[in-house]
């Protein structure tokens, strides 16, 4: 029981140094990050483990293999936080890590290098770029992201906040890698789920089948005409709300027939705004703006939702005389994981007598980094009610223990450590 | 063409004391308001026509009739304002009912008295009360109105504005008529229409068949629950957005369904907003604040609407698991325009070869108190383009010329003084 103690230890450890009631705050590139940092090489340190820091300060705590030149077994999360979040997003992961390198330290060396990631800058709040950390780690991000990217907080950008913190912006610039996909055998991370889905089934894990992709529209507007509520007839009306209305439930059933044929999807509207400068009881609304985020498993299912959004919202258009302009769209790639790593977890999971399920994952993680690369790469998700990205997000300790069950289980069967 | 050029030169004045870029102010119980009101005492002076104000501050201009004790027949409409709104919705019908009265005084004298009432404080954005000049003309407010009531723009309370105007909040707390229903023989409201009726139908005035009544909810909300837009499946959503567009869309569809069966009614849902300090793009929404206001000449048709709201209402909250309240709301009855009063409105046009129209209207005014106690009373359109309440607001002074023929041969017609 010894490096669950350290995991508890550290988790409170964790809360003193970044309460912000409610809830905690660890800033991307800021001071308590850093801390996390710091308190995770002091417990390597003690523990006996090699560590490293790159270029970007992404931390590698590393227990040594037998053959040091084999490909690596990888787990690992991240260590900032939403502003006001909870405690285990993200760092149940890296402590789940910490939890097995301990562990494994105890038995026999194992054939290869098995190496916890503790990753920088995961939370898109704060620098507006997925998986900031990772992919700067991989040297996928563009040359100008350190110099153009600004901190949601201080404004100031991220080529500032990297050297306040004493790492390298100009590694980002050049695009220099500090991880070789080649290097890597398989990775896998343990998240806390974001969802219900565990507290429902009433299972403390889940084997992750695969990471949603997206596509979001953050600036859509619809345009009609504002006009006096009483002297308009309905067919002289362009009504925004109306429209909007239109929009939204003709979607929500396309949604509804892809669930009844077995299909993964969530849609949301989660911004739908009359304009509160020109809106009124009595007037015929003007101006909707609303947002769009729509997540599947299947890339191909995302490609058919939006050829249908923007058929219906020129078709609405048209017959209500507005104008639905559904802006600039970003997109996200699904990342399916490894069949492999599935079955890997799954046996373990099943080996240690631990009930689960299989899920996907609607928010994005890390993991998705190390999966586009073509790394076998898997998740554990652990139970955790309330969401995430709240003061109110509650993940039992008891739980987070079993994922450590499993993913010590699975990293000693995959390093033929037994 | 002199009391039209009187008129004309007034409007011009009006635009000049009242300019307010863009468009024209008279707030209500304001020293523009006043200004105006003086305007019209000077050129009744001029034209030789008595005057009276009431305790109130609504200006009587009258020309006597033979039988000074007979039933009077009125005419009139308010020289308030909304901010930045046109100059001629109010003041047309008021200068309207001047050169009636100018060119009546350079006949034969009509059996009875013919009065114009320039009205006070009708624009409802001032302070919160329907018909606030008319109502205390007759006594109709509750006696705590002037201390309760407080003008929007600078907050303080109407007695204050009534006291500072020279008037006396006293007589409407003592509930003191000001006019007789009973010695009113009836009552016409010329105005310029507010929506685009008559501009689409080519024609420049128009014969009003009565003013709708209204149920407005101001305060009507949706409350559901802010999860993740990823983590959060479909079926343990609690969606403010999903829920209100099936509210509206259901709404929409009664409404669509009223006007096939030949029913008047307009609907309209102003405000429809998620909650700017809580939603995002990748959470599903909370909570939706929206307002609804739904008008019809058809009472008993308000009744049915309401009904049918407050059981949608509930059946999407049970079936979506949200709650959506409607708030309090309020009630204004419609107001049926007499039938005499069209029949003479609608005789005077064709004596004059002038071509109209029937059409609700359905923004409020003044002579909904006027019908509503029981005076025949009936309204003349003005063609107006652009709507009303706004700057852009745009009649043609040839078709204000034309309402003045129809109104003028009304009144001639109706006191038999040809």
């Amino acid at each position: 029981m010894k490096a669950l103690d350290r995991a508890r230890r550290l988790f409170k450890e964790l809360v003193d140094i970044s309460a912000d009631p409610p809830g905690v705050t660890r800033a991307s590139f800021g001071p308590i990050e850093d801390a996390a940092h710091s308190m995770i090489r002091r417990e390597a340190t003690a523990i006996g483990l090699e560590q490293r820091v790159d270029a970007i300060g992404n931390l590698y705590v590393t227990l040594p293999g037998r053959d040091r030149s084999a490909p690596v077994l990888m787990t690992g999360s991240h260590l900032d936080s939403v502003p006001h979040g909870g405690n285990f997003d993200g760092a149940a992961g890296v402590l789940a890590g910490l939890v097995m390198l301990e562990r494994l330290r105890a038995g026999p060396r194992p054939i290869c290098d098995v190496t916890l990631m503790a990753i920088r800058a995961e939370e898109m709040i704060w620098f507006p770029e997925h998986y900031l950390g990772s992919r700067a780690a991989f040297g996928l991000l563009p040359p100008d992201t350190p110099d153009r990217l600004r901190r949601s907080d201080t404004e100031r950008t991220l080529a500032d906040h990297m050297e306040e913190t004493g790492f390298e912006p100009q590694s980002i610039r050049e695009g220099k890698p500090q991880l070789d996909p080649a290097r890597i055998m398989a990775f896998v991370e343990v998240h806390i789920e974001q969802g219900p889905v565990l507290v429902e089934a009433n299972l403390p894990v889940g084997v992750v089948t695969g990471i949603r992709g997206n596509i979001r529209h953050r600036f859509a507007r619809i345009e009609g005409e504002t006009t006096h509520a009483g002297g308009v007839p309905r067919r002289n009306r362009r009504d925004a709300v109306m429209a909007g209305a239109e929009l939204v439930r003709t979607l929500e059933e396309w949604w509804l027939e892809a669930e009844a044929a077995g299909k993964d999807m969530v849609l949301t509207i989660g911004e739908f705004s009359t304009d509160s400068r020109r809106h009124g009881i009595t007037k015929v609304p003007g101006l909707v703006n609303f947002t769009l985020d729509v997540r599947s498993q299947d890339d191909a299912l995302l490609n058919r939702f939006e050829a249908f959004l923007n058929i219906e919202a020129a078709s609405i258009s048209a017959r209500r005389g507005v104008q639905i302009d559904l802006g600039p769209h970003t997109r996200a790639a699904a990342a399916p994981m490894s069949k492999d790593v599935q079955s890997g977890l799954t046996a373990a999971a099943q080996d240690c007598g631990i009930h689960f399920m299989q899920l996907p994952s609607g928010g994005g993680h890390d993991c998705a980094t190390f999966a586009g690369l073509g790394i076998p790469s898997g998740m554990l998700f652990i139970r955790n009610r309330n969401g995430s990205h709240n003061p109110n997000e509650h993940m039992e300790f008891d739980d987070f223990a079993l994922a450590c069950e499993v993913l010590t289980s699975w990293v000693a069967t995959s390093a033929r450590a037994q």
